[in-house]
């Protein structure tokens, strides 16, 4: 696989470029292209570059409006929304965090819910800007059905990944990012692409038997969810949250309502921040710190987020696949 | 296995009669006693009866106080937290679940910390509490270490339960609520008692090999996160919330203080509620119906609860262990 070097200011400033040709306004275009290259600075590559094409897609078709501008509804003194006008998530999470870090500072608790926006992006970023700022963090989001719930041999629920920060003053906060399903759906194209098996249990094929074959997952079949029932219910809990809650659309009305351009369907996500200082009071920190030096000095355990982390510190350039920056170029 | 047969009302008075002689006073008594038949009528045997002789041993070693009066604290508009004077949980839980309802009716979203208790029951009756008064709830809380997180060879995390449930006006709600270990250690231990082999995957033996044998797995070995390393993520938010949140003992820190009377540890819970009436708005429980008669369409899919639900309709005598009675009956 060939591969060209970029630094992050190269990232950034072709995909705000790209975006900003295609139909976004300089807010959006920013926004979106500092998600993209975040995700390249932290090694987060499914969630780079890699997504332009999808982005650009979507505009083309004017499914989303690059000229979203978000608007903030308080529902509660703990609670608002911000309705993202159809634009890409991350510009209505921008808007949103700022004011949910301030109602959680003030109540202890707060619920953040984002409708109106197409996602494409990961979720670390907003769990992890809160725990910045001292609070816990908890996101989720739906997405199209390709992930079948335990016992059924159809695709019902997204890749519904959560994400949860714990914030470490001081330090880089404790970060997950996860899909609720065995594997990420952009993992098995690439194990189809690159000609390798999976191991049983992680999809059916269109008849809903057991393969190991990704490209019959990726291909008319489906994933299962993580740890099996388990992991079923909480996919069913990311729907409630992120769409029931929210009153935005689950997995399968975004199917129905999508226009298969390649870009993000429209949905919603849910926010939750708490305050650590507010609820366990002086000490909070210095008590979980003592958990992770314990959990640490067992061989073999690595805390979530780490290695993100440390990809980060990296002053190097980043390498890119040279295809994928030859299709870009073409949508300038 | 010989077996009698008791109705609800001769549970609740065989457990109420217990506690009272062994140092509980009447409203201890009538609320473990509660919890108890509760669990029976919904056949949750683990945590009926079963839990007796536990929550006896741990009054008679004096670690539990049976005479516990719950204080409520005040923290913020939207968080409260209920101190259990070192009582049985379900006590402090009943003391704060009103409260929580009040500000989250109020606020739209509350979180209530329980400190200072014994925990030795399901999770479910507090989630689903919520959800009956048109609350969504979640409820998580650690245990003494039995569980290796993912990549390690020796118990760190308790079994880390994780309850969730959404309210469904007219109609029981949709509850979950689950061991973040792949199997929970009392159906181990009866799987060992009845000479069966557990799936690979389930446990390590104690020098952290695989093993299919839950003898090996019980006694000196550990269970493992349900789902690899995403469950681990799981298992350990689990510790943060409701130990580094609530300001109460970790796992590890648990089995430092525990006197290892047979009776539950002393630890903190962690409670969330959210009002999907003041955040989604009118229209909030038909959307989700549909959600959930789409995912019943599928066949094979099952709702998280309905079987719980189902076994509480029944009027019929509940079938209990005859050596269990036996040995409840020499407590009095």
């Amino acid at each position: 696989m060939s591969e060209v070097e970029m630094d992050l200011k190269e990232i950034y400033d072709l995909a705000k470029k790209v975006l900003l040709l295609n139909g976004c306004d300089e807010e959006n275009a920013e926004t979106v292209a500092n998600t993209v290259s975040t995700a390249e600075r932290d090694g987060s590559i499914s969630h780079g570059l890699f997504r332009i094409p999808g982005y650009v897609a979507s505009l083309k078709s004017n499914k989303v409006n690059g000229k979203c501008k978000p608007k903030i509804n308080n529902l509660s003194q703990s609670s608002i929304n911000v309705d993202g006008d159809y634009g890409f998530a991350p510009v209505a999470i921008k808007t949103g965090i700022p004011e949910l870090v301030k109602i959680t500072n003030k109540t202890g608790v707060g619920v953040l819910t984002i409708s109106n926006t197409h996602h494409f992006a990961a979720l670390w970023p907003e769990t992890e800007a809160l725990a910045e700022q001292g609070l816990i963090g908890m996101a989720c989001t739906a997405y199209k059905p390709s992930v079948a719930p335990a016992g059924a041999k159809k695709p019902f629920f997204g890749t519904n990944p959560i994400s949860f920060a714990w914030p470490r003053p001081g330090n880089t906060p404790i970060v997950y990012d996860m899909a609720t399903s065995t594997m990420a759906m952009g993992e098995v194209q690439v194990a189809a692409r690159e000609g390798h098996k999976v191991p049983l249990g992680t999809g059916l094929n269109k008849d809903g038997e057991d393969t190991n074959n990704p490209e019959e997952i990726a291909n008319g079949g489906m994933l299962l969810t993580f740890g099996g029932y388990k992991g079923s219910a909480i996919a069913m809990m990311v729907e409630l949250l992120s769409a029931g809650l929210v009153g935005d659309l689950f997995s399968f009305e975004a199917k129905e309502e999508d226009n298969n351009d390649g870009g993000p369907a429209r949905g919603g996500e849910f926010i939750l921040a708490i305050s650590p200082e507010i609820i366990a009071g002086k000490g909070w920190a210095d008590h979980s710190e003592k958990f992770f030096e314990k959990m640490l000095s067992l061989d073999g355990v690595r805390l979530p987020g780490q290695r993100r982390h440390k990809n980060r510190l990296s002053n190097e350039p980043r390498k890119i696949n040279s295809a994928l920056v030859e299709k870009i170029k073409t949508l300038i």
